[in-house]
């Protein structure tokens, strides 16, 4: 019998019924402040209104043509868009960072262990560190080091990009937007965007690619490596998503937030027979951990953690009244967390004095003493257990299968499985070039970003996803894109079923589903390695390869560091939300067809998903087209 | 005769004149520009408009209480205060930056060469580089080297801060807010402000005045220092100020911006004796030098460059029509040069990737290249000359004398000449000190920061400082409020004649003005050198010191990074323009009182001038009675 996978409508109907019950304890949700919010306003949404000194604020209009220094429409809105990239730079590379600092806090006989030594050595390597013969914690701590240089180097570029194909690689030297120390991007950014500084259009636009380089190759990558090495790089793993998979008898405890540190900690500690036991004491059936957002995508990747929801299903997780714990680290964490949960039982915890929340308690969360954090986390959860209030709680029923972990080694591994060892070499995307070359698949996207309540929750997500696999494009997904899918059931290897024939037939022979789980959004650094390898080994550059990027529901300012870097590597990148920069004509053309002339490729932005995804399939078409495939 | 001193009528009167000349050559200033954008928006300027992701922006109101992620007033409120000190703080950083490379770039037979060989050693050994037996140009560059790494490195904290007292060190140790590598703080600050990080308004506060210490006792210190090991520190010298400075029958360069290096180039190049006959070949009679905002500031505390004025007469310095170019690095540069210059023959330069201009020409200035490019920029303005429209030249006649160039060596130096050398130690402001207990001095104000057009212009500077001298209170200054104080004469020895009898008796007998010129907006490093020596050789904390900050006609982001260094520094803050935070009064009272519970000082924040200086006084002489004396 043919799977029924959970529809949006059916996601919708349970966000319905909790939202009742957000009513019932007197809460206000995002779907109540963002119909508070409306309509906002057009200066900002447009990009024309300046901040950035205190003659201001200045509003563009045909009657105030000028800020009072004189900046133009152009100026307003590109300093406005470099800004807003460069925070995005800045919260992904500060996260990098601290998985450096994290890396330098390994021990053999300590909570975070170097698990990855390959991948351990075979980065230092990248890095000049002396390997051989050393032990691996020496080079570990060695290449924390030189990570740690990558953001205060004051000569040379991220290190990371050399591997980018040498054709990127010159196009960044030719435009000056190689990326150089990560902190020295962001601080030149928003030195650029002080009042009196830059006022070039052209400019703006280059330095919000150099600054989203810095976090594509720099912080993110150095994120995800790093990570990859202390907490093992993801495998092909079975999980489930949607909040169906919060349990009715067990601590329920929620990881969320974005950097893995935090989430692994609390992660091993639950899994301790201590805490089970002190859990099942307590007349809870064991200790179930949870993920949302971005932290979420960290521990299912490696754990199979499962994952409760993404980034508007953050509230409906504690609306379930059966969340003991909430622990967050930093990033995309509601503000709106603090007040809601204290309509239930349910504790709130903060680790990361860069992200205290009113309303939650704050226990400092740092390398050296994470296993007593941790354990005094778990510890509050199971205690909160007994005050769980039945007559408050409802799960959703609706949850999904998936399979993650393709981390680009774990892809490789699986095409290694298809690969003629007579013939071909291992360990090479080859097989999936031979596909896309022979039209099996006609190309690749990667479906990544937020939502936004701008556009109907998981709605662009899950129609895109499901359009482009029926025409034979595979999808390679991270951050809140990855858990829509999932809780779409499109990470199960039965979604094959929904399939043009080509890309069911590789499905069906390499053993993946259509969507693979790449994971977080600084993994989007996978991707870019991923693409700039697969140019490599094809032979053309990253900009003919049939590949795109997409963000249909992004709301952050990641996101737009995101879709800098993405459209600097060579890959044209889908907007399903238009960046706030309207109001000049000028940028709009510097980051669509401008910057096409630029590096190649640009953002196509267009908020109907039904057109988006049509006019994503004609540009994987035109690309083969061009390369004669 | 008594001296008359131009009165701020006079100086508006000329601008009234040079405005009548825009009208006629059909240009718009920034009177019709601030015009033109009343009434200024309240949700910006109350600090309650979030535009850090796109789902808003979002606006708070009584029936929108909260931002969709459910960000309060005082966490909106927090993120655009911090995010305003990062700007400020990535401005005065990074131009210090280019110091640290221009320092590496020195050689003896340069343009950029080690003048101050003294300070370079003395700076070098606080850096922990060896000085003894070597090259002074090997210590420059290991210099540059070590001052480069306090942007980017991963441990520590700035090595200037050895320079405060030990009582401020350890409440920065104390309160978590010692800043570490400069970037460093402007990346994590970004990274607090992004959507769903830090939502607490007291880590807000606390990271604005982190990343304002990195500014104060990093960015901006290095950028001081090492800018007086290049082009000399400071002494005493005599100039002039206002637009009376233009030359009727000289070539008329204006130097623009605040990173000295061009400017210095310049002013090399244009003394040499080839350019001058270049000069008089096409009938000038010389070249004329003149500097605009804190370049200006740099050139002529080094070598007396008049003056031609500060940030709101930028534009009637072209307006005057007798300017053959004008050329600009970086900050506080109106974009509204561009189309202006083109009113006139003015030629317009701009030499910084990151601030390009439209309507300039670009002509890259670097280290290695700044000889050739000051040539050209010098060859260019004298071949300026004969498109001069005699017809269309207007230049007022006030100028006012000042005697400028006193850096804290300098200061300290005039007092070693009224040290009586059998008791006293010289090279200490103990003469200072003396004056202040007994008196005779009732205590020291810095009087810093822009033009704003909330305010009539200079007029707050300049009635302040006319007050706080009447009450023998005597005003250091920088900036733009250095060149107002100027304009109005009070530079000039002979406006002793408007002191009180105190400071009076003590301009005479050590021979200053009682306003002292310190400097550019990053020499404000100077004044924490000098109020953190003076206390520790009166043996108090600083927040116990008759001595208070003042920027009344702020207007920058640098100015908030400022204000945020100098109350964390332990010196109250008299602001003149209302911070951007008055929609949430959490803030507003962390900024003032809890602030001054935090770390003994804060704002006080008042718009009328006559009531700012009242209290200003008032908290000195309080300042006063605390210390019994």
């Amino acid at each position: 019998m043919a799977k029924k996978f959970t529809t949006i409508e059916e996601m919708e109907n349970d966000t319905k019924i909790l939202k009742v019950k957000a009513g019932e304890v007197g809460i206000d949700t995002w779907q109540d402040r963002a119909e508070q919010q409306k309509n906002h306003c057009q200066f900002g949404e447009k990009g024309i209104c300046c901040r950035n000194c205190s003659m201001g604020p200045c509003r563009i209009t045909p009657k105030s043509p000028k800020g009072i220094c004189g900046a133009t429409a152009h100026t307003i809105a590109g300093r406005n868009y470099l800004q807003f990239a460069a925070g995005g730079a800045a919260a992904h590379s500060d996260h990098g960072r601290e998985i450096c600092y994290t890396l330098a806090e390994t021990r053999p006989d300590g909570i975070y262990k170097v698990k990855d030594e390959a991948k351990c050595i075979s980065v230092a390597k990248e890095f000049g560190v002396e390997t051989e013969g050393r032990d691996i914690y020496d080079i570990a701590h060695d290449l924390a080091m030189q990570g740690l240089n990558e953001y205060g180097k004051p000569f040379g570029f991220q290190t990371f990009i050399n591997r980018a194909t040498e054709e990127r690689r010159n196009k960044w030297m030719e435009l000056g937007i190689a990326p150089r120390a990560v902190d020295h991007e962001v601080t030149e950014s928003m030195h650029m965007c002080h009042m009196g500084v830059q006022a070039d259009p052209k400019s703006f636009v280059k330095q919000a690619m150099r600054v989203g380089l810095a976090d594509g190759w720099g912080g993110s990558m150095m994120g995800t490596e790093f990570s990859d090495i202390i907490f093992g790089t993801p495998s092909p793993i079975e999980t489930e998503a949607n909040l169906g998979v919060l349990s009715q008898d067990m601590v329920n405890i929620v990881v969320h937030g974005h950097d893995p540190s935090v989430s692994e900690a609390v992660a091993v500690i639950a899994e301790t027979p201590e805490m089970v036991a002190k859990a099942k004491a307590v007349g809870a059936k064991g200790i179930n951990i949870v993920g949302l957002c971005c932290t979420s995508n960290e521990v299912t990747m490696r754990h199979g953690i499962p994952m409760v929801g993404n980034f508007l299903q953050q509230e409906n997780a504690i609306l379930t009244g059966a969340v003991e714990l909430i622990v967050v680290d930093v990033q995309c964490v509601f503000p709106a967390i603090g007040p809601l949960s204290k309509c239930f039982h349910t504790k709130f915890i903060s680790t990361s004095p860069k992200a205290k929340i009113p309303d939650s308690e704050f226990i400092l969360v740092e390398p050296k003493n994470a296993e007593e954090a941790a354990t005094t986390i778990v510890n509050t959860a199971i205690e909160n257990f007994v005050n769980r209030d039945a007559s408050k709680v409802f799960i959703p029923e609706h949850k999904e299968k998936a399979k993650v972990g393709y981390s680009c080694e774990a892809i490789i591994g699986e095409l290694d499985g298809v690969t003629n060892s007579f013939v071909d070499e291992p360990g090479t995307y080859k097989p999936l070039i031979e596909c896309i070359k022979a039209g099996v698949l006609r190309g690749a996207v990667g479906i990544v970003g937020c939502n936004n309540p701008k556009v109907r929750a998981d709605y662009s997500h899950i129609g895109i996803i499901k359009e482009l696999i029926k025409n034979d494009i595979i999808v390679v997904t991270t951050g809140c894109s990855a858990q829509a899918a999932a809780k779409a059931g499109l990470m199960d290897p039965e979604a094959k079923e929904l399939c043009g024939d080509g890309l069911k037939r590789v499905c069906d022979l390499v053993g993946i589903p259509p969507v693979l789980h790449m994971g977080s959004c600084v993994d989007i650094s996978r991707i870019l390695k991923l693409t700039h390898t697969v140019a490599k080994e094809w032979g053309i550059d990253v900009t003919q390869l049939p590949v795109v990027g997409c963000a249909p529901e992004w709301m952050s300012q990641k996101a737009v560091a995101i879709a800098n870097y993405v459209v600097a590597s060579g890959l044209d990148t889908y907007l399903g939300i238009e960046p706030q920069v309207k109001g000049s004509d000028e940028i709009m053309h510097l980051i669509t067809d401008g910057s096409r002339e630029m590096v190649g490729a640009g953002y196509i932005i267009e908020m109907d998903p039904d057109k988006l995804v049509t006019a994503m399939v004609d540009g994987i078409e035109a690309k083969r087209t061009a390369l004669n495939i």
